[in-house]
């Protein structure tokens, strides 16, 4: 096949651009010519080094990525060349627990394509086709980009049994905090986003959210106030700190569901008695099943996500190493897209 | 009306039999007759002195009972005296957040009959008519005076939604562990009770259940063992303990429900990663709503409870004071009833 260009991994925060030969789809495989791949936190954890004894010195990293169809394999139908694409980075064993009981996207040996195999920052990015969802032909392939992180959010809200009218707390406006926030309002919440980072908050509120400094104004009387005591339906713990642990419970109304988004690395102390008092759920909620791409796509085209204030940056694959360093370094950027082929 | 003896709480681990005049019943009150009742962990926490700030020091406890209508205030229907009643022990404000969406069992300001207001240790106790359930005839009046208990362990079984065939972990084989394990073995779970006491695993065996001692047995690695690695649908953690809010995730499988039954009076540390990675459920349940009184009612009928080994011990009212002090000290005991008033 083809020559392209792709980014490595090499350690010690360095990415190399390379020419490489694209991989030929095998059987049920899909060869997808990728447009833009958006950086993820994760890839950050990546470049910071943090993650190097699961991807190895030598990986292609990306997986929030839009691309077209270029080849495909045997035995793969419904996906001709041209189809304009997303990849859900998703893929299962289909002989564990996990899988045995239908959640395939929490499957026990899980693989997770652009980390535990090569991801979409190379030019043609070939993958298992059961992964892809297509998409409709007059979508902005920068904007498709950000499908993987708002199925993530369409996940978390999904889960959340969030309805029409209810009062919403999100801790913590990152990217991710954002995002569950507009998908949130988007399904009829009323959304306060809590955040520390004068910076996040003010993009928070340059895309219409009301806010709160949890550091400058107290986080549960400013909720009890808005509510008249009765605290929000749904809570999202985005921020993955002990603080973010204690307002989720403390912000609660009775039988509220709290979304576990955030990754706690160590165990926070929980307030378990809350729990109890107020017949609070607590549901934790990882990645996304087929159906949170389709709604997230459905929100992408209809314009419910701000896309354009999202994207703050926009760079060619051979700015790579750039790229992540100046988002590692910014106080403002939200996402950063690489334009990984240009004839995508 | 008529005089009745009563025991009052007097603080310093001291109950005081006295003679009292009965409270007529008022307009939408009905007067009970009260055959037994049973000493509840709470009524214990009492005696030990920890609620005297709530409860103050000429109380009479007691909630879990059974008793015959006596006589009814104005405008109450569908109670004639000499009908067999229970009492769920609940009065709501219904004018705050959780009343008003429904949640009368965890209104904000709830008064818990037997605590907040005088309670069934007494011949007749006058009560809302809205707390009572009314009994079959044929039942037998002192395992009637389970249905409180038994209704706690409906309402934890009915939120986590158990399903035939479905694996279930009890983490704690005390009274309300026990009588959990029999209604989630009633409705088909395949339980398993964890607990360290021997005494308790003695009753839990005698019981019939399947049962690990986590002071002796890695409890995660017999629960991997009895479920091929899935793990456990369903986890009630009524340890109350750091080491059992550990197991609770640590049992769990994919989506698992774990509903958090115990009072944790100290914020222990929780592995929220785990609630994220496997997608876990946490389930706050608090008390019981009218459906789980008419549930338990239906199971003690039934026979689903075995309560001639639950209950341990009967004592006549006047003895009230030796049977707090045989159950604070016997190792075995697991539910001990005072029979309250003879011609009941």
């Amino acid at each position: 096949m083809t020559e392209i260009n792709a980014a490595f991994y090499r350690g010690n925060r360095t990415f190399a651009v390379e020419t490489t030969e694209a991989h030929a789809p095998g059987p049920g495989e899909v060869a997808v010519r990728v447009a833009y791949c958006g950086i993820c936190g994760t890839d950050m954890h990546v470049f910071h080094g943090n993650m190097d004894a699961r991807v190895g010195l030598n990986r292609t990293v990306g997986h929030e990525m839009s691309g077209t169809v270029e080849a495909v394999g045997e035995g793969v139908e419904g996906f001709a060349s041209g189809r304009r694409v997303v990849v859900r980075p998703l893929d299962h064993c289909g002989d564990c627990p996990a899988c045995h009981a239908g959640h395939i996207h929490i499957c026990h040996n899980l693989k997770f394509l652009g980390l535990d195999t090569d991801g979409a920052m190379q030019e043609v990015w070939t993958v298992p086709a059961h992964t892809l969802h297509a998409l409709p032909d007059d979508i902005r392939m920068d904007h498709a980009a950000l499908i993987e992180p708002v199925a993530v959010a369409c996940h978390d809200v999904r889960l959340s049994a969030l309805q029409q009218g209810e009062d919403v707390v999100v801790i913590g406006g990152g990217p991710i905090g954002i995002l569950v926030a507009m998908v949130a309002r988007d399904a009829g919440g009323r959304v306060v986003i809590s955040e520390v980072n004068p910076h996040r908050l003010a993009i928070a509120v340059k895309l219409g959210f009301d806010t709160v400094n949890p550091a400058e104004t107290d986080l549960t009387a400013a909720i009890d106030a808005r509510t008249d005591g009765k605290g929000a339906e749904v809570v999202f713990e985005v921020s993955g700190t002990q603080p973010g642990v204690e307002a989720m419970t403390a912000v609660a109304a009775t039988r509220a569901r709290i979304v576990m988004v955030a990754i706690h690395a160590v165990r926070p102390q929980v307030d378990l008695f809350r729990f109890f008092w107020r017949e609070l759920k607590l549901i934790g909620a990882r990645v996304y099943e087929p159906e949170d791409y389709e709604k997230a796509i459905e929100i992408i085209v209809s314009g419910g996500i701000d896309a354009d204030t999202i994207i703050t940056d926009i760079s060619p694959l051979s700015e790579i190493q750039a790229a992540f360093e100046a988002l590692d370094s910014s106080p403002t950027a939200m996402k950063s897209l690489i334009r990984v082929s240009e004839n995508a």
